[in-house]
């Protein structure tokens, strides 16, 4: 059943959430601490069961300079061609991690240069990671959703964020530690908490390619709290209702994260898709972000899909989004 | 937590079910019946987004010649080499089906031939899926585990089974219509139901060079009805709580299909694997497959996993089991 | 709480679902070939421990000539005087079948001829069944919902409410195998499932005395996949969230047995009835067809309970509003 | 699954539940002081729509002298011959009700005088009731299991039990309101609680014809407790979790109406039945009393069942041993 | 996620239940009844290993002169100074009672004379209690929502809202046995059940310095009835599904006790509060009551909270409120 | 129903861990290292609405000298007399934190010294806590139990068990800070995780008075990750199903923080408790600590429990064990 508005109430509806004073400072700050920081960035070849894609085990300086793991596929380069290819700079879902080296092959076997970014501190869910989160914990609801919820500073998706970012700094320097890829061609993608960081990635680095955002997490909080109770949105709700004081401060924080804040300031083309009977992102979250988004835009609907929204489905669209934006037929 | 016997337990144990009377004419004459009605083979291109493989949508004649679908994907010709390739057949579990074409790249990517076989009637879970199922639908349960299971002849999963060992025969006449296999080097392989498939395919075909049996379905069924009220077992007990009298009838026809008894006519190297918290297929009911398995075989048991057995870090093993076993290293 | 509308609200809603092109030609073709094939009715006599009642075993020629069973009650000859009885015609509830002959007494307790039409396929669950369905299962969830469901063809329903069309006649044909009923005073009636059956058949086969829906099911499909999230309506929901690409065929499939589109054929008198905690069939659905009857009609509103309706209370009424319409005090 | 022993093990099992001192002085004061209060036995015929059966409305005072309500069925006259029917008095499971006039009629359709006790304070729940309960209820969960039950005096089961057998004193003195039965033919009959009536009537009354306790609840406590956590049970356990200090005195109470301690004193030839797979009257605490049963019995065993035992099937049997010890066939 | 109206709505809304015919009759001549039959208070100390605070075991006369109990609890003797102490008078949640004497030492701690109040026919969940209920329970739902809810003279809340009414008589009356409080100086609180005995006290007894009801049950059940699906509402929902004549003299029952009633006849001072995430107590049935309070009022709101509330926060809020309104700074 | 074993059987019962090669030095060179570190201490005086009680705010150097908050609560001067008081160190439950100053007054009613330790992280559930959590949170399920749990050193238990054994450093220290307590008469207590960190700090620190662990959590995690699926244990379970080459490792770092190795270590006379229905701390763990605690202890069992054991009656056996080995009468 439809979890939230109708598709027509979905193309009118608009989110009320404001920008958070200081936002675009607070991000500037934020970016220019970490690549001031810098840090080694380092691509190890992995001796993996394929054979028709290569795999680097790459490391990248993130929030801090914190050490975050990914992995690129490519093809192998009987099957590259002379011209570097262009990166995919993906990011994944709540719980989970960059995976084995033998998974998520797609992006790779359609011929991109794929960079698929761990997630600190999570990866133990539904995929494995290797990046240890930092910072202090306060107290908290398990999950990462109020670590540190208290400060725009302190919170955990603020690492998150930056590491997104930086993720696409790594895929530009990968030439430099010897894996050819075409640094100006760069697109972000992502599904749920992904997609969020995809968003994220588009408004904070210049000259990003394209994003795609599917069913896309973290978009107008303040809603997402008022109409569903599922995790991971319900772990703010569940802080909230235990540190009744702190709710100023927490909705403050995450506006420094909305993906409506972060679509307010994206410029280019972007692909979302939302699900009518998504419970963990209801799809007004997602038009939230759609219809504030900034530069040239599209969406699909999946009317019968929960949270999955549309799986290989929505991956073919966004392959054809990217061959065009990135010019990789 | 363990949901069945301790590891040390499953060591010792072994299955009661005996082998019904004339499962061994049954089976033969079943094949026979559906070599003798024969029907086409087809495997025509796929246009994909995909560009280190190439898939082919292929059609064979599975049980009463009926035609069953599935994805042969292998390398591009680029990368394949002059000796035709050895194949993995594999079948999927309970639920799902061949999935899009764009999905499960692994074992391609790996350098095989891969036959991803269709479940006839399922295909609309968690996969989907594009063959029909025939045959009078009795008064049954939701599902396909009591679709006519009052007899032998008339049971779903003696279709199922058949189409599992008839996809070995379609594999072997792949070079008929063009696409160039190795048909002396075919190996099979599943998951839950396909590894119920994987099982029955490695004891009705002879000189299948390998089995890879993971976390088996539809082993020792007596005992699975005992022990677990998960399904698809549980469709088994829902049926006789309401059809009383059919309780010798029904067991009877499951025996024709059950694992343990298929495991006994198998000759081919097999490994299994086996979860000791898994609630679906409980490990002893693989065990007893396992134990009753007439060649050579080896057993992985995950010991804090449930259902999902081991996935990648299975199909690791199962990859250096089958480049050994399919001498293509 | 409920589930839907309020009742005023109700008394408002009218469904916006649209008949099918052909919708009446394809009935039309359905029941005219249901009828050409035609088949052999029986009636065997069935010994029971019951003594005030007698029971027959009743066979009759369905979709495609196909056998379906039901039970014939009646009272035993010394309390049946020498005009022959009317018929009450009953259809039964997803999942069960027409049960056992010591099942289900109250209509022949009450006096009347009362033939329990089993459903085919399904008499595994609430109640037995003795009644196989016939035909392709393409891809499909489990339950009968999706089974065929990519068109009006194959659709499972097509073929159940046929034998429901079918049943009528069979009541009407009673006296040539030997069992003395009135074929001019023949009723329907079923309760969520079998109200579906019953507003089909009202509005298929001409001349049936009345109609009893309860808690009628099928009724407003594309609204019911909107609103309620409880099977049987969710197997289409899961069904489409997986085909993603058979949205508009299967909407289009079961308009063509749906509820509404059935009611505005319906001439016979007929007694709805609604539950406002209903969540398996929401009342608005059930209201839909109420508005769009196209005869005389009345509804039963109750205002407390899910969809167990008014059982008991609910069959008073349809015993009153049948003695009155059936003409048998 | 099993929930519970497996069927050779029940074969092996026996209650260790010990007789209370003084249950036999208990209840013979209990039952004198009930036949002493007396009270009005009454007999209303009621208009329904059945036309093979008649029903009285039958109040007769149970515990106390408290009226107790009850449904008397029986065939028409026309069908009743001259000789008076023999009586089954039938006590329902726990939240039901004698329910309404036109329901359950199996047993007077099958020929029997039939009396359907209700079940104070009760009939709310799956069928509905009109007798309250009386007498104080102390610190309580809610439900009838811990209501009065700190002493044997005040525990709800003493009413409810003595009830059970002033139905059967009521059932033989129907002649004396001009329902002409035969009082020297009475049996009793329950499916749950039920059964645990019928086994403390058979117990507590004299010259019982036969019991039939059908997966009879209140059986062996003590073990119960431990190994369900099924209502009404759980109430037991939740009462004690919270009241500490009653232990002792909770399971002294309800040894006094506990179904092996019943047991121990039957002499009518009773049949039982058990489910594998039932976790709400789990199978050993049945054949607890069945072991403990001191008379003639026999008990049938529902492998694939839970809590609704062989329905319709157990029935059958039923009729099949009350036409023998009734003498009525 | 919000179980009702937003916060706007909320402050809009107003109930449109009707006062009950006589209903002020009918408390004038309850509680004139109970007190006409009076009966003893005691009040004995009770010895605990507690140092700061003294308790006395309080038994008072409630409805129909039934023995309650309650704690008074209250600083010791070397804190208390001259002046008698103030008197908090608390009621209990639904399914609690007084617990244990060493429980809920808050308002005691804080200076005040802290009378709990034990529940009638409770106390066997989340707290322990001590008073039986009486009267006759006819056919019910488990729970006391629907015991006697028949007629207002029955029903077991007008038995609950007489003892919380009693309570504060009793308070008043405690220097007569030799515990030194101020009888001018009565205050009624209490958390769901126990708000709205704090509202029918305040409403019934006059000149209570002040009333603190947070989140309230009991309020508009009509509404209730219709939005929630949670116990103890749902009782009410049950029975009636099951009693389906009995809706109108359920409603009219439930009317003489409904918290919006009673708010109409509050006079003192009077805080609430309610939450938005409630599920239990849904915040438009506790806007009800609030918007229709006759006296000085004030409502905190808990945007991200359940039925738990402000807990301690609200408590503190509270103590302030009291403070002021009972002069005890 | 009972969730493990059974009493007589927990008697038998040993747990089968060994302890941890050098967890004698880990500890020792851990707390050395912390109480080298230092750090500051503080204990400021709290405004309440308390009467009775007087509360500081106390922060004390933890685990590599990070600020941990307690709450110190004592009568108010008037009541203490003039010998110093002894202290009662409390830990709390998992996701708990030391909540308001205005909760859990038991202990300093009872006229007890009473620090009540937050928890470092958590603080967020059932009750609100102050204090974060520091170091790496490498990939983890959500919850504390596997943040750094790839080593001993990384652990978050290693970080809290210090907490805990600094808790009573603080708790002697406080006199230094102006709050006049008796140094030399400490105990600790606590429930589940509470009861786990007793029992490490008892082992940890000298002449501890004495231990009460109240169904104590974190004793035998290797049998509790076989027998229980209820979290917290399960966020292992999950943790390894994930990461499945991290079972020696785990095991090794849980091993060093495991209530049955700390227990071997217990000096102070103990008193445990274990409830026979506790799936979150089932029996058999608690009692492996038990029988392998190197003190003099005793142990009290519920045997209608779960989780929440003996609750207040827990208390007062704990409050008269405390007052006899602190001698504070």
């Amino acid at each position: 059943m439809h979890t939230d508005l109708s598709e027509p109430q979905l193309w009118e509806h608009r989110s009320t959430l404001a920008d958070p004073d200081g936002v675009d400072e607070f991000w500037a700050r934020t970016l220019a601490e970490a690549r001031a920081v810098g840090g080694p960035l380092r691509a190890e070849p992995v001796t993996t069961d394929l054979r028709t894609l290569e795999v680097h085990d790459v490391t990248f300086p993130g929030f801090g300079g914190e050490p975050v793991r990914a992995w690129l596929r490519r093809p192998v380069a009987a099957l590259r061609g002379d011209a570097p290819l262009p990166v995919v700079v993906e990011y994944v879902g709540y719980g989970g991690g960059r995976g084995e080296p033998e998974e998520r092959l797609l992006w790779a076997s359609a011929g991109f240069a794929h960079l698929l970014v761990d997630t600190r501190g999570q990866g133990s869910g539904w995929s494995r990671g290797d990046t240890p989160d930092s910072g202090p914990a306060g107290p908290q609801v398990p999950g990462v959703m109020t670590r540190g919820v208290t400060s725009p500073e302190t919170s955990y998706y603020r690492r998150f964020l930056t590491d997104a970012a930086r993720a696409v700094d790594a895929a530009r320097a990968l030439p430099s530690v010897g894996v050819d890829v075409d640094p100006s061609r760069v697109a972000v993608m992502g599904t749920s908490q992904g997609g969020a960081a995809a968003l994220a990635a588009g408004a904070l680095v210049p000259d990003v390619a394209a994003v795609v955002a599917q069913v896309p997490f973290l978009c107008d909080v303040p809603r997402a709290l008022a109409i569903t109770d599922a995790d991971p949105f319900h772990e703010v709700t569940r802080y909230l209702a235990r540190h009744r004081s702190h709710v100023d401060a927490v909705l403050r924080t995450l506006a420094h994260v909305d993906g409506v804040v972060m679509a307010r300031r994206g410029r280019a083309p972007a692909r979302f898709s939302a699900a009518l009977m998504d419970a963990i992102c209801p799809p007004s979250t997602v038009f939230g972000a759609f219809h504030a988004y900034a530069g040239p835009k599209e969406i699909v609907v999946w009317p019968y899909n929960g949270h999955e929204g549309g799986e290989t489905e929505d991956e073919r669209g966004a392959l054809a989004f990217l061959r065009h934006h990135l010019r990789h037929p």
